[in-house]
Formats: structure tokens, C-alpha cells, sequence
């Protein structure tokens, strides 16, 4: 079974959002077992909808667009399906029902153009949005179904569950595409490549192997490309040799983050870790607290970016920081001992450098580093240098800091 | 002028990575004064690239391809494209050289694997790439330039600004694309459009007008559709009206962040603001540090996570944490007070509030959240119910806790 993910917006295609909704639609559909046979991204225009319709209806199985269902002129999805299916707009009813009860809650009066969210095309099979106003809408021509969803991204995702996988999985019979991705860090792709040659051209015909590199890791994604030809089981013992060849540089499996890695290793050994962040800002707290259940490994941690502030919030000493600089190695130390003491935990990370784009020095350009893990068995620090822009040097900073976190654990279990 | 952005890769169409790429691409046209006819992503096929070229050549005054220029098996967009124009590879010296000393000035060896990198179809135009191994490359072909740039973010954008934008100069008399974007907070899309009705009823043709909503702000963009029937500045006229419907609803214009506004801001009175983030982890205190140049603005911030933490780097007195619970006014006045001291700012920011999706209760559900704003001048206190998940919540939390500051900063200026 193969499917065509539309959205439609304006607003995605001079750029000014980022069109996450696909990436969510393609991986649930790929979970469930069915390709994507393309993407694309339209605008808010009647030809542009109908041209894509013309293009796919037949060709696909199925059809997800998403956008234009507001309440709004611009929005104007559900009006030109309505007459591409020389449908007319009637009234649906559960859908005006859960309107008038959500306005009535909150006291806002239930307006004309709040009430027209609930018409739509005699035609199409609803899907209740219990997440926003816009009901969803399936439709049915030449073989093919076109579901509509809103562009909202979690209205989209409760309509996806509640509404577009459960039809799928009744219309069609699917059999999962097997995917297994074992997840490395620290290792530029081309000399990965040289290092896994003579396993990738070992690999059984009928699995792919795709490099997916992004800021200093490089997910390794092995697909069985013909359904059903192997499970993720045997893909899982296809990549065993792996571990021989790269060793420590596979850090997990499967669709984990490095934080996620991380914060389950904490979990299973009841540790919990703190954070004295510099030129990360509290990106690598933010990180960890977005993981549900963090609480369980995390009590609390600080941002230092002042010399005063290091020096009050982490004793580090005025003429360490005199002689040697905020971004040096006997500062970074003295942060992650002080940050584990202040927050009662068993590790602290602490971090210090040039993030950009300005503050550079010949002797310390944009990019350098010093990250430092401190446990009771003592502490690791380390220099880098990063070659990117400000928002690169942080995420960069981010994943080895938590590498050398999950270093530093995985040696004292 | 008319362009399609077309990105590769098996990545993007089984929802593996988020494509940010075509998002650069398209915001940059724009302002080039471009108009994007259609983005579309597909896979790592030589069928699908050879059909996305068939189906855009000859329709569209450009096609920019990313992805697949890597030096992996699964990398064939250079090799397709080869094949496409009936080419054959030759060396491109310059790329070579470049090559090879950054291959010697690491100490690592130039494997032939590397060497092909400098390869390219001899009737291509190249466009050397600084920040890879991957050489852009420009073919044409019926009145179509195609452009090929590699998937990694940073390469790509470095050859947007260093080739194909000063190409596409050359080649086209580019009149830009007029855009004025209104942004504004806490008046959902259905009301706003309520409230500004008339107004947007009014609008001269040629001027169109998108809602662009994403957590809990709408972004209202003018649009002058054809290129050059309107200035910004025009555009910025027409918009002038909104000020006095929406009021202080609206923080600011074009394509700036909240925390953006803020830091200006603070930066222009030469304030200083710290955080006490308990259910937003961090996230505030990153946001702000992202903005290059924020530490004249933040000397830094505390994640208190538990009682604790919050007891003894906030002084939340265990008593009052015992008797209203983490998530309440008292807690949250407090926290804002004691930062605000702690790292001598003039403004103190506290969040606390259950993110989800574990510890909601029936008197405080998941998505309730207490925000602080502390200053000299006093603190006011807000309760929240936002009604998302765990990403959601943080998001939303922090964009009103900005918010709040942003009406606390203004009210005492």
C-alpha cells in the first residue's frame, strides 16, 4: 500500500513555518506498515489543490492532506473538495453539537462563522475533531481515499490515531515495514563508511542501509524493503557485527534521543544528575525535563553565564576565573563537583565555551569548549572544538556532554 | 519567477528526520522575490528523482534539489542526475585541492571514497562548497536551471548564499515579494478574525491576508501578490489599523520570536532578567540564550525541580510547599522574588505547573501552571490551563511567561 502526503499552506511554502506535520504522518504511516510514495507542499489556491488531487487520485492508495480547514478566508480546503466532488456542505450534527457545548464552557458566544466549521461535504465520511473545530473529512474516488486534517499539528495527531489509522487498518490488510536503526556518535560518515564497508556489502539483497548523519551522530537505518521479507528481529541480528566494529560508538537502537539513552541508564541505576550550564544556557536541562518521568533522575540545576554567578552559585574562584578564563578546563571541573553537591545528585555535568557568533580570541576561537562529568569516583573533562554556528555549537555541545555522561556511567556500573 | 524545491532522501518520507531544509530554501526565494510553485520530497530512487525532474522541467523557471550528494551507497542524486543529462564524471580540480588539504590538515587519509567526492558531471556548473565534501552543482535544461546542494543543513545554506542566490540574481531581474507580517498572543484565530473583520474586508486587491497560528500566537501576514504592487512600507500603512483593534494583543512584527521582542527590550533599558523554572525545565532560560549576545541581559537562572531545590536555592518555605503544593501563587511569588536577587536582575520570571503527562489531580489537571513576573516595582502572579501534552505545555508555558514580562517591562517603562 502506498500514500501521498499533501499540505497545504502558504505559510510553508515562502518558508515562514517548518512543515513538521509530514515527518509525523510518514513515520506513523511507515509504522503501520505502508510507504510513502511522496510528499508534497502546496498553497492556498484552488488550482494548486486540484492539480495535486488530478496527480495522485488513481496512482495511490491514499491521500493525506493537511491544512486550510480553519474558520478563516484563507483556509479553503474544505470548499474546493466540496466542489471538486460536486458535493454540496450539510450540516454534522455531533460535530455542531461539540461546538456549541465547547463555546457554551467557556462562555464565548457560538458565532456564524464558528457554526460553518460544522458543514461539510454531503459526500465525505467525517472524523470527530475533539481536539479543535474543524471536523476531519475522508473521501473516496478511483480506488483512492483522500483524508483531510486539519494543520494544526495536535489536532492533526488526534485525528491520525482516532480517526485515519483505524480506517486504514480496517480497509487494508498491512503488513509492517521492517526498519532497525542502531544509533552512533562521534564518527564522521565518510570514515564510518570505510570502518562498516565489508558488512554493508555483505548485506542480504532486499535490505537497505541508509547513513542519517545530524549534528555529530549518525543514525545507521537498515529497511527490509520488500514487506515482510524479514522482521525486525532478523534485521536486529543482521547489524549484531556492528558492536564488533564500532564498539562504544553505538550509543542505542531504534528512535531514542542521546538524552533519552541517557536518562534510562540514570533510571534503571537510580542516579540522578545535575547540570552547571555556561554556553549550553540550559539547553541540557531542558533537554532532560523534556523526557516524561525526569523528575525521577533530576532535582534541579543551574545556568551560570556570568563570572559573578560562577562564582556565587559555584564557588568557582575569581582568580581561577581571572587566570584562566570562564572557558578552561579548572572551571569547567570546579562547576560539575559544585553542581552535584548543590543538588544532591551522583553526577554533575557542567559546561563552558564560545557558543557565537562573537567572543572568539585567537587562543579560544567560536566553537571551543570545555565540558567536565564529575561523579564520587571522580571527575572527566574535556576540550572540543565545534565548527558551527551558535545554534549548531549548542545541540553539539548537548550530545557530547551526554555522551560523556553515558561514558562515565556505563564505567562505574 | 517561479521555483520548486524538491528534497531526497528515505529519511524524510519515512518521517525520520523533520525536513528544515526546504523551509530555508523557500524563506530565501521569497525574499528574493521568488515565488515557490510547489515543494516535494521523495526517496533515494533514481525512478523518483528522474519522474520529479520530468514533471518540473519546462514548468518552473528553477528546481532546487537537496539530499544524496553524500559519499555513501545510498547516496545517488549526483549519479542520476549524470545519467539524466547523458554526462560523464569528471574531476573538479578546485574542489579536489580543497579536498585534500582539509584531509591533510586533520591528519586523516584522502581515501579514494573521499577523492570521488570532487567528481561531477562535466555540462554541470559547479559551486564550490567551503563546508563540506560535496560540491553544489548547476545544470539547465528548457529554460530550467536545476541546482543540486547536499542535505546537510549548514552546507546547504552556505551554498544558498554563496552560489545559487547570486546566480539566480544574475540570470533574473528579481522584483521582491512584499511581505508584513502582525504578530500576536492569547486571541484565538476564530475571534481574532471576528475582531478584525472589517478591516481585513477592507483590503486593497493584490493584498492578501494568512492566519498563521501556532501555540497560542497567530501571526497575521500581508501578502502583496503581485511583486512589486505594494512596498513593505505600504504593506506596513495598510496594517497600521490592527494596532488599534488588537491592542497590546500584538508584540511585535515580522519574522521575530517572542523571546526576541523581549530581549530588546530588556536590552534598550539595559535591564537584566533571571528564571526559576520549575515545570519548564530550562526551556526558558535556553530560549533567551539562544539570541546571540543575550549574557548582556542574563547574568543566569536556576532549574528547581523538587521541594528541595526549591526550598534551599529558593527559600520556598517547606511549610508553604506542604500546605499549597509546588503549583501554587505563593510558590511561584516566591521563587521570582528570590531569583531575581540570587543573580542581581532587575526581573525574576518563575514557572511551575504539571507538564503532564503524570501528576495532574483532580483539583489541579495536567496543564495547570502558576507563572510569576518579579520586579522592584512588585510581582504579579497568573494561573493557566493549557490543554496540550508535555511539549505543548512547556511551549505554551514559557511563550506567557515571556508574555508576562513583556507586559511587565512595558507597563514600567
Amino acid at each position: 500500500m502506498r500514500a501521498d502526503i499533501i499540505t497545504i499552506g502558504d505559510e510553508i511554502l515562502i518558508g515562514q513555518i517548518t512543515d513538521t506535520n509530514s515527518a509525523y504522518i510518514a513515520r506513523e504511516l511507515n509504522a503501520a506498515g505502508i510507504r510513502i510514495r511522496r510528499k508534497f507542499s502546496i498553497g492556498d489556491q484552488k488550482e494548486a489543490i486540484i492539480a495535486a488531487l488530478d496527480e495522485s487520485i488513481g496512482k495511490t492508495d491514499a491521500i493525506l492532506f493537511t491544512g486550510g480547514l480553519g474558520p478563516t478566508n484563507d483556509d479553503i480546503t474544505k470548499h474546493t473538495l466540496n466542489s471538486y466532488f460536486a458535493s454540496r456542505l450539510v450540516r454534522h450534527q455531533p460535530t455542531f453539537d461539540m461546538l456549541a457545548a465547547w463555546f457554551e464552557s467557556r462562555n464565548r458566544s457560538f458565532e456564524p462563522v464558528n457554526q460553518s466549521q460544522a458543514d461539510v461535504p454531503e459526500v465525505c465520511t467525517v472524523m470527530l475533531n475533539k481536539l479543535g473545530t474543524a471536523p476531519g473529512m475522508i473521501f473516496e474516488k478511483d480506488g483512492t481515499f483522500i483524508f483531510c486534517m486539519p494543520g494544526v499539528p495536535y489536532e492533526m495527531e488526534g485525528l491520525m490515531q482516532s480517526g485515519v489509522l483505524p480506517f486504514l487498518r480496517q480497509k487494508f490488510a498491512l503488513p509492517p515495514l521492517a526498519h532497525h536503526t542502531v544509533l552512533t556518535v562521534g564518527i564522521p560518515e565518510s570514515t564510518l563508511m570505510m570502518q562498516i564497508k565489508q558488512w554493508e556489502d555483505a548485506l542480504p539483497a532486499g535490505v537497505k542501509l541508509a547513513y542519517l548523519p545530524s549534528y555529530g551522530a549518525v543514525k545507521l537505518r537498515l529497511t527490509a524493503w520488500e514487506p515482510g521479507a524479514y522482521s525486525e528481529e532478523e534485521l536486529c541480528q543482521i547489524a549484531r557485527p556492528l558492536y564488533g566494529i564500532l564498539g562504544d560508538a553505538i550509543f542505542g537502537t531504534g528512535d531514542k534521543t542521546m538524552e533519552e539513552v541517557v536518562f534510562d541508564l540514570l533510571r534503571e541505576r537510580g542516579r540522578r544528575v545535575s547540570f552547571a550550564e555556561s554556553c549550553t544556557g540550559g539547553f541540557l536541562a531542558h533537554r532532560l525535563t523534556a523526557i516524561a518521568g525526569s523528575s525521577a533522575v533530576f532535582n534541579g540545576s543551574v545556568v551560570t553565564y556570568s563570572y559573578d554567578a560562577k562564582t556565587r552559585e559555584l564557588q568557582v574562584p575569581a582568580a581561577v576565573l581571572e587566570q584562566h578564563g570562564a572557558v578552561s578546563e579548572p572551571v569547567v571541573i570546579q562547576m560539575a563537583g559544585a553542581v552535584k553537591e548543590k543538588f544532591d545528585a551522583h553526577y554533575g555535568v557542567a559546561t563552558s565555551g564560545i557558543a557565537g557568533p562573537d567572543g572568539g580570541t585567537p587562543d579560544k576561537p567560536v566553537g571551543t569548549v570545555w565540558i567536565a562529568v564529575s561523579s564520587a569516583e571522580g571527575t572527566v573533562a574535556r576540550r572540543f572544538h565545534f565548527p558551527g554556528n551558535r545554534e549548531r555549537n549548542i545541540r553539539l555541545t548537548c550530545l557530547n556532554a551526554y555522551n560523556m555522561l553515558r561514558r562515565k556511567i556505563l564505567s562505574e556500573s
